[in-house]
């Protein structure tokens, strides 16, 4: 059966995340709902992150089989077309091979968590950032953030409700850059714990702002104690930004 | 009695424009009810530029005269507190001299008009942007600028309401260059017609479409007929940036 890549972008303001779920609209069924009003056709849509409500993204991936073979460039436009007035938009469709799976076939995710570091609030950005308006010391997270580089027990920097069967993840990488106005967190891993992104955000912020210290960093990391990490920063700041996959993919 | 001069920042979305109006919130009433209740003084304040309903800013400069001084910091801080939950931000508060006006002591306004060139819609820029799907040419937009540079008879490039008593402007600047996926319309003068900008991004807008050339251009400039420029471009898209005052302001 023909199998496509979806790449997607959205606004996760007025979704639940990507998933299917009881208490609101997700971005799959909004995807699903669209295709199958243009096909007739119902797919699942598998996604490469599942992402939590308020969860942007700019470069997730997707893949889905279909029964019949289509001019990609006619499923972006129809899907696009389609999924009107939600905030979700089809950057690119691709054919690809009867293996390939935007979640199994992941190699890597990589995620951006924006900060705005200001005293007067967002305006423009409001929803898109998170806003933290006492002075972070950007060399103190930087320096932080690299006792939380390579393969560690995260255990201290999951959520409660993480159901990944080891803790054990490895950070590829965990940049803070300075962006103006705002402190960027660029995060890549083979895979995340549930909130580990927001929870490592929330840490760094705790950081900056002389709560926590590289070597509490360190002890979490050791104790695997989510008490001694800092809090879970609002999904507000975060996009997933992209996933990788082999080249034959 | 005391000046201050504010440097604002919002979303042009949920109103009618900077200046008061019968039919819906303004910026500035916005401004001067925070005030207001700050300190139980009625302000009236002025802006460098009236905006329309719908633009943004990055960077509007507004001034007022108060009964008593105040601390700067503390007039930022209380405004930004009681102007919530409405997309405005006081980024800075200066005291200024007797003769400041933020109308009549500006020497040159500065705007951006964002035009996002692609297929698929914009999500998080929605309401930010001007989507334009088909490919614009951007060469020929860039050419067609240069025409429009300079001191002109405008009155092709203003609108029908435009109160101006004479339509001779001085364009400063007109840069066309691609950011991404979008393509920003950098302009400057001392002072703009009603509509001025949105009318010179709808007009190059038909020319990178190939609808309008350079010598039409010319040619809305010669006659002033305002058929013969482009349409004008929607307020998404038109963000006033910088507003500029001699040095001794």
């Amino acid at each position: 059966m023909p199998r496509y890549r979806l790449d997607l972008e959205w606004d996760g303001r007025p979704f639940v995340g990507w998933q299917y779920q009881d208490n609101g609209l997700s971005v799959q069924q909004v995807v699903e709902d669209a295709f199958a009003r243009f096909s007739s056709e119902t797919i699942t849509a598998h996604a490469a992150g599942r992402t939590d409500a308020g969860v942007h993204a700019l470069g997730m991936v997707a893949s889905f089989e279909t029964i019949k073979p289509r001019d990609p460039l006619q499923i972006r436009n129809a899907l696009n077309a389609l999924m009107r007035p939600h905030p979700v938009a089809v950057l690119a469709v691709t054919p690809v091979a009867d293996d390939f799976h935007a979640r199994f076939s992941c190699l890597g995710r990589a995620y951006r968590y924006r900060i705005l570091n200001r005293r007067p609030p967002p305006t423009l950005d409001a929803g898109r950032v998170w806003w933290i308006a006492p002075p972070l010391d950007l060399a103190a997270m930087q320096a932080a953030a690299t006792r939380l580089v390579g393969k560690h027990d995260f255990t201290a920097f999951r959520s409660a409700h993480c159901q990944s069967a080891s803790p054990v993840k490895t950070l590829a990488q965990l940049d803070v850059q300075a962006h103006g106005e705002e402190i960027w967190l660029e995060v890549a891993a083979r895979s995340f714990l549930h909130n580990q992104v927001r929870i490592l955000a929330g840490t760094l912020r705790d950081v900056g702002a002389g709560r926590l210290t590289a070597d509490d960093i360190s002890q979490a990391l050791e104790t695997g104690d989510r008490r001694k990490a800092g809090p879970t920063a609002p999904p507000d700041g975060l996009y997933f930004l992209r996933a990788d996959y082999p080249p034959a993919c």
